[in-house]
This record gives C-alpha cells, sequence and structure tokens, in this order.
C-alpha cells in the first residue's frame, strides 16, 4: 500500500542506458519490420526499439523486482505492484526512421492506476523533460530549467499541435478542422517532441487520436507538474490512452473540449 | 564573367555568425510580427530572423561587395552580379517559435541563375548540411560525412514529407492523396530540415507547393550533389521557388512526378 516512489535520479539512470543503446542505431543501416495495429498502414519497428526496451527493463528488475512494467514491445510482466512503469523506448520510430529528432523515450511511473512521475529522454538533442512527482524540470544545451506551461494561452492566441491529419477523416465526431479554424496555428508532425514543448510553454494545445498507454503515461505527469491538463476528449484521465488533448491550462482545455466535442 | 566560386569555409564563416545571433534568441521570449503573404494565415517573422540576416548580408558585402544578395527579410540589393546569394536567416520560423528543432539557416548561392553551392545550419542540434560545389556534406554530433540520397529508393518503398497538409485543397491539380497512397509513409511538419534528411538518404520524397527562392537555392545543390534531383512540378528547375518535388534519385522523381501530375 504504502509504495515510496523512487527518486528521479532513477529515471536518469535508466535514460542513461537507453540513450546509449538507442544512438548506436540512429540514421544507421536499419532493418525495419511492420507491426499491424489498428488505424495505421506502416507500423514500423526497429532492433533499437527492443534493445532498448530490454536495457530498461533489465535495470528496473533489477532495482525494484516486484514492480509492474508494461513496455510498447514486450508487453506486461506478471506483477499486481500498485507502481507500474510504462515505457515506450522509442516512441516516434518514424522520425526517428527519417532523421528527425522528435521521437524520445518514453518512461512513466503509475501509482494506483494514476500516473504520477515521467521522463522524455531524446539523446540526440541530448535533452530530458521529467516530472519529479511535485515539478517538472528540463536539462539540455541551455541548461537547467523548471517546466512551465503557458498560463495566459487562450483559443485565439494557441498553437496546436497534431502528429498526422490523417486520422481525422475517420473520426469525424472530432471536430479538429473547427479547431484548426479558431485557434493561431496549427503544426504536424512533432510527435513526444510536441509534447515536450507544451510543458515547456511553447506549445498549447496537443491533440492525438490513437494513444496507447505507453504513448501518453510519462507525459501526464510532466505536462501536469508543469501546469497543464491531460485528458480524454471525454474529460476523462488519460492513463489509458485514446483520443487524447493536453492543453497548457485547464481554461484553454476546456474551450477547445467544447469546439472538438461540437458543443 | 569568369568569377571564382568562394570556399566553402566562407559559408561556414556565415553559419557561425548567424548560430551566435539565433541560438541567442531560441526558446526566449519572442516578439513575433506577423507578415502576410499568399496563402497562409499566420506568417510570423521575429527579430532572430532580422538580425540572423543583417549579419549574413554584413559579412557577404565586406567579403564580396560586388555580389548581388536577395534575402528573406530585406530583399534584393542592387547588384547586377552574376554570382546570387540567396539567404533565408531562420527557414521554418514556426517550428522555430515552437521550440521545434527543424528549422535552420538557409545560404545558396547562385552563378547565372544556377544554384551551385548552398548550407542549411541547425545550431541547436550542431548540424550542418552543404554543398562545396561538387559534393554535399554534413557535420555534427555524430561526426563528419558526405552526404549520399539513397540511390534504390522506389515509389513503393519511399518516405514522403510535406511541410502542411493544409494547401493541398487549394491545388486539387496537385494529386498529393495519390501520391500518398503509393508510398511507404507519408510524414509533416519537418520543414527544411526534411530537405537535409533526402540529402543524407533517410527520406525520399519531399513535396512543397509554396516556395520562395530564399526557401530552396540552398538546397538545389546540397540535394543534386547528394545525387537526388530537384524540380518545379513541370520539371523545370527550382531556383525560382513555386510548386517544388525534391527525390533521391531520377527515376522516382519521374515517376513521383507522374503520380503529381495525373499522368
Amino acid at each position: 500500500m504504502n509504495n515510496p516512489l523512487p527518486d528521479a535520479q532513477f529515471f536518469h539512470t535508466l535514460a542513461d542506458a537507453a540513450d546509449k543503446t538507442i544512438l548506436a542505431h540512429y540514421r544507421q543501416s536499419l532493418t525495419i519490420e511492420t507491426k499491424y495495429k489498428q488505424d495505421v498502414r506502416f507500423d514500423p519497428v526497429t532492433q533499437a526499439d527492443r534493445q532498448a526496451e530490454h536495457v530498461i527493463r533489465d535495470l528496473i528488475g533489477q532495482r525494484y523486482p516486484e514492480h509492474a512494467i508494461l513496455g510498447e514491445e514486450f508487453g506486461e510482466n506478471d506483477s499486481q505492484s500498485l507502481l507500474k512503469w510504462v515505457i515506450d523506448p522509442i516512441d516516434g520510430t518514424r522520425p526517428f526512421i527519417c532523421g528527425l529528432p522528435v521521437w524520445g523515450s518514453l518512461i512513466g511511473l503509475q501509482q494506483a492506476q494514476i500516473a504520477r512521475m515521467g521522463m522524455m529522454s531524446q539523446p540526440f538533442t541530448q535533452e530530458r523533460f521529467w516530472a519529479d512527482g511535485e515539478h517538472s524540470w528540463t536539462s539540455g544545451p541551455m541548461g537547467h530549467s523548471q517546466l512551465l506551461t503557458r498560463q495566459n494561452a487562450t483559443l485565439a492566441n494557441a498553437i496546436l499541435h497534431t502528429t498526422s491529419p490523417e486520422l481525422y477523416s475517420l473520426h469525424p465526431q472530432v471536430k479538429f478542422a473547427e479547431l484548426t479554424q479558431r485557434v493561431l496555428m496549427t503544426r504536424y508532425g512533432g510527435e513526444c517532441y510536441a509534447m515536450a514543448m507544451l510543458a515547456a510553454g511553447r506549445i498549447d494545445l496537443c491533440l492525438e487520436l490513437s494513444l496507447q498507454p505507453y504513448d501518453i503515461v510519462a507525459f501526464i505527469p510532466i505536462i501536469e507538474q508543469a501546469g497543464g491538463v491531460v485528458t480524454t476528449l471525454q474529460g476523462h484521465r488519460a492513463e489509458a490512452g485514446g483520443q487524447i488533448l493536453a492543453s497548457a491550462n485547464r481554461a484553454l482545455h476546456d474551450a477547445a473540449l467544447a469546439v472538438l466535442n461540437g458543443e
């Protein structure tokens, strides 16, 4: 019941190991396989994804053998612990393959199904973004600083991001086109890096229609502890994935949800 | 008539000065102004754009006072030289504002209206991509190497990139949807960084519908001297901008143009 959360330093230890494994493959000749999932024509996975998840799972298993683990490539272990690690070794395998540095390694930690801590590591740009349970932080080429979302962002001055426009025609009940008409600017293709920039106060809305738990659990605390809001389009908690909106502040979130839901 | 091309080192000198000017503004509080141009609702420009173009123009003027210069922010000088520098201090002001490192400083050099040398500098990732008049090169965190496009890329295994899906509805004669159905994967939002990754052999097709000369002149030699092809959708040289396709090889280019033109 009373499991303490780990120290944030352990997330850095996990990311250090993943970074090294993944950078050895970045922009090298890759063997790309395709996994078929709902809604996508081409769902690539590389050796880098699998090796990095192995490395992260091994380190967690050594330190916290009782904890639960869910990873994109190797699924769930059989622990019933209330503490569950939720891992995507390379979120953004497509930009990884294209050489665009907007992918990241995502490591989240849930306690009783609520995301409490998380990290995104981008080793090519040498950046990290993480939530320690109370606040969110970044380190990188420009130094170390607290992450704070844009508290004064409104719909009219908001920057909206979504990774791909292609899914929206399959989900006409989501009023995406209406939202693009209400915001300042809509951008595409930023993958998980866009979520990090929302936490950093540079993007105000991130909308994704088909997230898995390992795509979002790490970001829930990073965004919430930076002052933002993350929910499903129905306003529920986002840990299970699905259709997810992240926003820089609560008023903006409510306004954007109303537009998206046609209210 | 017989003007020699400058040494590639001079491009690095220009980029060094631009990098320093621009990084001082990156992810800082920005004063964003809007320039209105055709086809775009929001066309931002920042102090960083203007200061960096000043710095580049000053250095060119000191070294080559007789050369022509065309820059995005300050237009053309009154030189009639056959050598013309074509500059976009920050190509991708939108991702610059969003904090996504897919923008770059573009410096191209035309001789008698044909692009001969060019550089893209991305100072946050510490990368450069350039053409020295014969070959294309990159330097960055992973070292120094020659840029070579993917000579065996075919339509069926090609990765297609375009910055924004929003313009295609205005240009129904460009069969973009048909092309997306023929390639392996379509990606969005990579701006000039996607062109660099085409030169690097990681992306195979870059399509843009509304380029200015300063958006493309630097990339023509970078892509051509890496083995690729850049033309308008009518198959003409791309120095004047417009609707532009860049491809990893000639056969792929011809196949993609045929699809886009509905042939």
